[in-house]
């Protein structure tokens, strides 16, 4: 078996996350290559020992710099906040690596283009884990809008609510601040309905939005500089929230549909609600994040007195990806959408192909995203 | 009993939800004036006819000045669509008759002034009939807020979402045309949204939108003219769509709460979806009029580990109205949100005093649609 | 127009139904014999003459037997407890009286019998008010089972909870006394449970079952004798319970269908839950009272990848009575089924014809519920 | 770090269920005792040695019994159809291995008794893996039962329904023979059911019971015999079932609830629909296993007004076994369960205590389901 070294950069909540889809996908799928841990990489000694330890990582190294100079990684994986994206992926594309680079792409249109330019140029497979993409059920809504089931779309609403931060005590971190974070829930969570919308409807022409910044002044973070972790609150200092809170959109499709946007961490009791619906002429489509494993399907082709939204249980063998998991009904998680990504990427590295969303998409989805503030912040439609 | 006497203008179907009402309310509630359904009066006479012998009207009459000029009239209840809920209105309150009217409250925002004006020059009662506001379920939503268990509002989301406008053969009804609607999806479902938001949120202070029309041309009815009803397809001629088949908003409200609004007639199954979402620092709200039963309700109050959306069935004794209907669980419909508005325009009339929603609101709502519909026209931010 | 002559009996919570049900039939539903509500008749002179006042009975009368003795009266409308309904059914019938009689049939087979015996000499119209079959929601579920779309049924599981008796200090109302009520939750809520399971599985074989008693004794009902009414609680003197407060039943069916049967009025949360579930070898039906507007579909017919459970919102001109009501998506309520069974109920008397359910059903669905009460009592299965 | 060898007895659906728990839960948790996958152990040296590279075990073997001869085990895991468990489970508890063993306990309550007091008499740590208990929606489910906010049980309501035997040519797999399932659907999952009763409302009294064999003949599977596997249809000849499709039981608890157990792998749209409801005085409970992530909570200490059912989303940090997995709303799948029951095993190994259900479960457990089983075949009451 042809076997990869891996090298991770980043150990917080998505180093967890990509190191568990590395660790498994092998256990449930089978690869053509063979992904070897290779080696972690954090800026913190110690916490990184502690996490290369637990998931398996042969090596350690604080210097993301030195672990691109390596001649013996062949993939990067980039697990770490936005800020540093661009100069990681650029360094290890033209370091001739193949790059599976967590998402938002980058803090900008600018830097993600440079990305894109960069892997392009080495020939090397990219891949932007909006993982979304790879839920069973959203495989599904996508094979049933190429199948003409939904027809012409009319619409798409997406939203994508969440509620940490409605706590005015939860700390200053680096999501808060535009210098690290590109842009609030624009950035975080937007993107993805935005990649979705992309996906399953097309391409985006114009956009008018609001947004707003509900909790202005939040504590500094206790934690110690030079971590790319999430703190928690101390000192007893505040400093201004850089990024907006809360945005929506409404935008016109280049097929004609129209579409609207609404991301917010503002909104008690969900979780992590991406939801969207999709009407067209001939049926239309629900997706609930928080139960990923159904999707709602209307179909004018049914009986007129038997038409009703139907819940696809979409856990059968012959839905995506499923047959490598369990039985009709036993369900997956969140975190199975990376081994699916992972699968995928290994995959077009395998067949010398490419593999979406990828830097391409990336820049795509950030030029709506910054559309979007922009249009926030003078109040007139933007076109792309 | 005191007794008072009802004049309905227009026979279609809302004639048949306001004689419903006025038939049923005395029956299940108390009132201290008893409706007497006097006169029934729409331009076709026949129809007319059968209409009143159906519901009980005493008499019929196809000119509704003369309704107007009658003394024994003291409620003049307005059933017709917009395009003359002026004409009528204006001359029912210089007659001194108290007004009933059916929603949207006319075709502009200088027609909906004219009529406050002369309504409260008059001093008679008046009514918009916006009935979601009295569903036991929003009134509820109304007490929670009111009583502070949502606390400071971050968000509104209003959806009004049904599906009979996707077959491109419905015939170019009064609805679709500018001059007898006024505006598309905006009058004639989103100004529900619109009327809900200000009831449970507030006042708006600015919007941005989009609108589109997605059928630019249908076939004329066969309908006889003269008739206030939609008329069935007919001919073979075909006519431009003169309003927007679908809007969407983001506005900001006064308290500084961000709100959505989408509406659309071409959502394949979604029938009466009218939905809202309200998400404030203590709690949230969601509401569907297709299960409008029901209410659900998420508290930050609850102990952390046992937070969730409450559904809470809106049939018991202590509910707004259900006194009045059936036990617990034996659900109410959607008639029966016109008795209750019925109810309480009698009982203001008894108490010389206001019921809302009234004129006034007719006004501030159309201009919150008004300033929708020029953004979305604009593409620029329309401050109110 | 042809009309017929309607006595009430009994004037509490299904005199109100019922009267209801006479009164706006006619508005809604084009009916060939017209109902004329002649005389109301209750125990109490008092309540009965506002009972009658606010429906519009045109005549009060204390004494049933004097009702049907009259020449003038057409249809009896039994909306009594029980205890009453055999004496008041046979006189009526013997008296050439078509009889509209609320369930649960009598307290016992042999009375029931008595009934249909009685109803069946005389040639007479006989309806029982098991209104939910006349949901339109339940004629779907029928019709889709007409039409071989479950195919053969496996499973019939049939529950109706509610939570009024949860409080140990509800009082001790005849529907607590074996003599008043003949049985609990048995005749309460299951008879309505039985009469769906025969109206959409078939008959019943056999049957083994288990009840309880969770509140043995309750303080006597305050209100004075001789009132068909649920009395509040008074005195501080308490009395037995002398009927189950719940029962299961497991039972077979003719077809080989395999059922199950559960009630209860001690279930916190449920409302008037009445639910089943359907399962066959080509789909599946779910129905919720508590919604019921909506049945759930599950096709084997539709493709492996899309299948799921349809929620149908059976507002549809196409749905069974609904063309009468309202617009796709406007629901209708609980008391809307009184109103089905009137036009029905009409119908058939015009048609000369018969009507289902009928004391024929009474009599096979009380057969069922004393054999589960057998079974129950002896812990030893009982077959029909 | 101590390390601890383990054994696996079989390789199919559960052996990968199994070996995913040893391979993760380290990953996941922070283990006093960290498991070595040394050996699998299944009949068929092929697919054994491929099963076993997929996951990691050192080492093959097909013959348990050396398996379980060798020093250098310490836990042994059996995850074979049951008709082996009794042999396997005693042997390995005299040679003094801990063991982890896949439900349903055995093929007989003699068996399961066999099997404890082997466990007892050896001192070992026994774990019989209902694995549904360590959901984490049903750990809140307990917990809220024990902190009084469910008051005095009226009701368990405990459904488990599949749809996989629907197919009437489906193969005579070992699941259809007595002799090698010991029964069909009460062992394969109502055994679940009963075991969640039991740990969440009570011990049973007294059971009745019906069941049924929808398809009496299947062809035979053409697997080769001798493993352990579900074969494929073959051949063209046929076979008896020799167990029920489908049972229901009604039984009595020993505090006085009354419980209705209903399962059926003939269920069309049930995947794995393991659903349970409880109502007790002061609240209720609902539970989905396709819905695992969420707990439905209504209480009556909520004020009236605003009672229902709450869907709590079990992903809070507060819940049990969460903090080890993702962020709130972050959903966690079927396979989860399984890691839960390794982590807490390996505590009572660490701690020298025991671990629930363990065997004294299973002997409880398989008491019931054989009385409900004689109950359905004698059609009179058990009393346990």
């Amino acid at each position: 078996m042809r076997t990869m070294n891996v090298a991770i950069i980043g150990g917080q909540f998505m180093g967890k996350a990509h190191s568990n889809a590395w660790k498994n996908a092998p256990h449930f799928f089978d690869l053509n290559i063979h992904p070897v841990m290779k080696v972690a990489c954090d800026l913190q000694e110690e916490p990184l020992k502690k996490f290369a330890a637990k998931w398996g990582w042969q090596e350690t190294e604080t210097d993301w710099r030195k672990v691109i100079a390596r001649d013996d990684i062949d993939i990067v994986d980039i697990a770490t906040p936005p800020g540093v994206h661009r100069d990681i992926a650029v360094a290890a594309a033209k370091a001739g690596k193949h790059v599976f680079c967590e998402k938002p792409i980058a803090l900008n249109t600018a830097e993600a283009q440079e990305m894109c330019d960069a892997a392009e140029a080495a020939g090397i497979v990219h891949y932007l884990n909006h993982e979304y993409r790879r839920c069973p059920a959203v495989a599904l809504a996508k094979r049933l809008i190429d199948e003409g089931k939904i027809g012409r779309i009319f619409h798409w609403r997406g939203t994508y609510l969440q509620d940490w931060l409605c706590d005015p005590n939860f700390p200053l971190t680096w999501h808060l601040r535009k210098e690290t974070a590109g842009s609030g829930a624009q950035a975080g969570i937007n993107s993805h309905s935005v990649d979705l919308a992309r996906f399953l409807v097309g391409e985006i022409k114009s956009v008018v939005a609001m947004q707003t910044t509900f909790v202005k002044e939040r504590p500094l973070p206790g934690a110690v500089a030079g971590t790319f972790k999430a703190g928690s609150s101390g000192g007893g200092q505040t400093g201004p929230v850089t990024v907006e809170d809360a945005i929506a959109m409404i935008v016109e499709f280049e097929n004609g549909a129209m579409g609207s946007f609404e991301a917010s961490t503002f909104a008690p009791g969900r979780k992590n609600y991406n939801y969207f619906e999709i009407y067209g002429d001939r049926g239309s489509l629900l997706f609930d994040l928080e139960r990923m494993n159904e999707l709602e399907f209307f179909s004018k082709d049914d009986p007129e007195y038997a038409q009703g939204f139907k819940k696809i249980i979409v856990t059968e063998p012959c839905h995506a990806y499923v047959d490598h998991w369990w039985p009709p009904g036993h369900i997956i998680g969140f975190e199975h959408l990376f081994h699916h990504g992972v699968v995928d990427f290994l995959d077009a590295i395998d067949r010398k192909t490419s593999v979406t969303p990828n830097f391409l998409d990336g820049v795509k989805g950030m030029q709506v995203l910054e559309a979007g503030l922009a249009a926030a912040q003078t109040g007139v439609k933007v076109t792309l």
